[in-house]
């Protein structure tokens, strides 16, 4: 007979039939007379209830069926008297292929802080909250290669291992196959890095942005979706040392082509997981965050507003004059912090709001530069709770500028004279952006910590499973 | 008036129609009165022809394109009087974005080989063969996802970053904060990894299989598509140090579920890259593989021989017995070289082979034990032209057998106490293969080394871009 995952058993129209489910074991409870099983196989955050007469079973094959256990039922499928559920399977054939010791088995019926789950980490699928959240997880996964490959986008996987450092997002972390208790050394005392694996000192990634420009210079539009690393010290509810992220990159595209595709971009993920993601959403909802649906459906609901670094300034200092009290200082040239982009979107505005045309100095060297001489083309979306969820920019497509860019702002000409050559040769308006994919599901589960949303999360000294 | 794309623009069954497309100059000829210049945007592999009147455009306007160049035309879509086109495009007004100097830019219209490609890997993108083949990729990847999602498995993130080794798959890459010019070390003259990023030495993962199954155990069916790494100074046309892989892991899945899902799933593939991808796939049918399709329909067209290693082997020995000369010997416990399992596929079965139950000396301590104490339940793949193209197998599930096979090969008990988890507590039968993606690309591209059939590859002494 073959097996009916519990989603499928659910959506199934027939009843009196004959069915077989296998999975694991949430609850089980019951009198004299007749027990009561909650069966969860991860395919759903609902369990189907089991009815098992203990007449028709033993105590010896009933004992080990505790919280945690793995068992295969078969049996009928019959319309249930029970509330909040309209089927149920009466069994007839019980066979445990694992029991989980009550004594050991980590996982009881009680509920586990999300720090306790943490550390285990192996586990926690195995909890309603954390295959909500994994199943989230894909479903935005497949959004996300659903809606480029569905504009003629192409998937490029840019390079983990890099011998470049030029992107400047962050600390990196070394790779290498050196022996640490034998490191030779040149002439000058310096590590001959000609020994290495690669010839040369090697990091892993922080973003894939240069070479997706040079996929979307020759193949139009294109997008990454890849993990990239941070080797910060940084102990925050915000921060991962791993994480993933899609970096989509159109060649022709100018900043407000760029607005307008992260704004169908990411109410395509949203609106994708109100319509698939209905089950997980109530109970992520109902247990971590009442307004979790509300505030999805007011992204969809609302139009972008869009405005310049500068009016936003001027709209926080305006708000500091009546009064309103920040922690941060804000005034033109300053990075907005958390606070002021939560200030733009919750208060002001009441939606997502799209800053432009930010000061030079805190940006990148490969932004588009305005003809004011003070400002560059880059974009960041502002989001409820999370404040910036994307960041963009028109790119810079004049060699000469680049050039003078890079050097200004001390970006070795060795290191970047292949991201060079794509202005050299053939150059195109083009522009790109960036979203963090834990960020993402930080709004969409309305989970509170990043490493609840990732499955093995990486921070520092924490590497486990 | 907006941009069309190339690819859409021979969709298009209106002709007489003004039209914008933007891209990059293949070549431009033609004569006193009038110039072609083929134009390429990258969603095709064909070109679209600009007609250019010479009365309409000035020597001065048209003198920067050439091969390289960006440009964008506005004109008008005609039916085309050339062979080998249906339309051509009579440009009235022409933008040029970027030039290419002839003298230095590097793709001439000649034909390069590979190797001087991929010394120029961020260029060769704008290549018809590797657009071509990066455009295969994309479809690839796309395949896998909605193969998966549609059958209801959930897409895992598993570590990249690792603090165990236990997988065994090869040789690592060390990844560290650590100052390599000022090393702590302890009493005993060992390395003190409690200063480094993560407390203890950590390594880029080999293989998510672990982890996998503990994704499976929870939620069911899953798979994983990552990056993986090898460390191996292996500089053959078959091997990278940076890959992609694809690792479902599936709980209540015996062998031989195990193995209609491998069968199904790399048809599935193949019969997606030639509905998605006929126009690339005749291209580098043409010009590198005269019997490309023919391959892929015949594995279409094949199901898979399923048969034990020991029955393989006995036919391989007695090929021996009647004069077949293979380079490696073969006899029962000997690891299949490729030229042993080629020769069941083409010569023996001429169809796709999957063998089973190899003995266990020669595999890992994860596969569940056969009941004759020699053999372990694992599959392989084989394909014609690239031999083992996927590796799988049950799991064993009871969890003494596990740990005392684990003890048996050295696989330390510390490292893996996360992983005996799963069979301490409710397990279950299950199963899993893997797929390097790489090897899937050469098979479908029929491109004969691995370095060409990813976009920026990482060797031995190479992790340029």
């Amino acid at each position: 007979m073959k097996r009916t995952k519990i989603k499928d058993v659910f959506k199934q129209t027939e009843t009196d039939v004959k069915i077989l489910v296998k999975g694991w074991v949430r609850t089980r409870r019951g009198n004299k007379s007749v027990n009561f099983i909650a069966l969860n196989d991860g395919s759903t955050v609902n369990n189907i209830q089991i009815v098992v007469d203990l007449e028709h079973f033993s105590e010896e094959l009933l004992k080990p069926i505790t919280t945690g256990a793995c068992i295969a039922v078969e049996g009928k499928l019959v319309a249930s008297q029970g509330k909040g559920q309209t089927v149920e399977i009466q069994a007839e054939k019980i066979e445990v292929y694992g029991s989980a010791d009550p004594e050991t088995y980590p996982l009881q019926k009680k509920g586990h802080s999300l720090e306790f789950l943490r550390e285990i980490a192996h586990l926690r699928p195995r909890t309603n909250t954390f295959g909500a959240i994994y199943r989230v997880r894909h479903n935005m996964a497949m959004a996300i290669h659903t809606f480029f490959h569905q504009k003629g986008f192409v998937y490029v996987h840019t390079p983990i291992i890099t011998a470049s450092d030029c992107e400047g997002a962050g600390q990196m972390f070394q790779v290498t196959t050196l022996n640490l208790y034998d490191l030779k050394k040149d002439e000058n005392g310096s590590i001959d890095y000609s020994r290495d694996f690669f010839g040369k000192q090697a990091s892993l990634t922080v973003s894939g942005q240069l070479e997706g420009e040079l996929a979307a210079l020759a193949l139009g539009d294109i997008y990454t979706f890849g993990p990239t690393f941070r080797a910060e010290n940084s102990n925050t509810p915000r921060h991962l040392s791993e994480f993933w992220m899609i970096e989509p990159e159109m060649a022709f595209y100018e900043i407000a082509d760029n607005m307008d595709l992260a704004e169908e971009f990411i109410k395509f993920c949203i609106k994708w997981a109100l319509e698939n993601c209905a089950d997980d959403l109530a109970f992520l909802q109902e247990h971590f965050d009442k307004e979790l649906t509300e505030r999805l459906q007011f992204v969809l609901d609302n139009d972008f507003k869009r405005l310049t670094y500068t009016e936003g300034v001027e709209i926080l200092e305006a708000a500091v004059a009546k009064g309103h009290k920040f922690e941060f200082p804000v005034s033109w040239g300053t990075d907005l912090q958390s606070e002021h982009e939560r200030y733009l979107v919750e208060q002001h505005f009441k939606r997502p709001v799209i800053l432009t045309d930010y000061p030079k100095e805190i940006k990148s060297f490969y932004m588009k530069q305005n003809d004011d001489g003070k400002t560059v083309r880059a974009m960041d979306v502002l989001f409820p709770k999370i404040g910036e969820i994307i960041g963009g920019s028109q790119r810079e497509e004049d060699f000469e500028k680049l050039k003078n860019r890079a050097q200004e702002m001390a970006v070795p000409q060795k290191d970047i004279w292949w991201y060079l050559d794509t202005r050299r040769f053939g150059t195109a308006p083009h522009s790109g952006f960036g979203l963090g994919f834990e960020r993402l599901l930080l709004f969409v589960t309305g989970m509170a910590n990043i490493r609840d949303v990732i499955p093995f999360p990486r921070t520092p000294n924490t590497a486990d499973f």
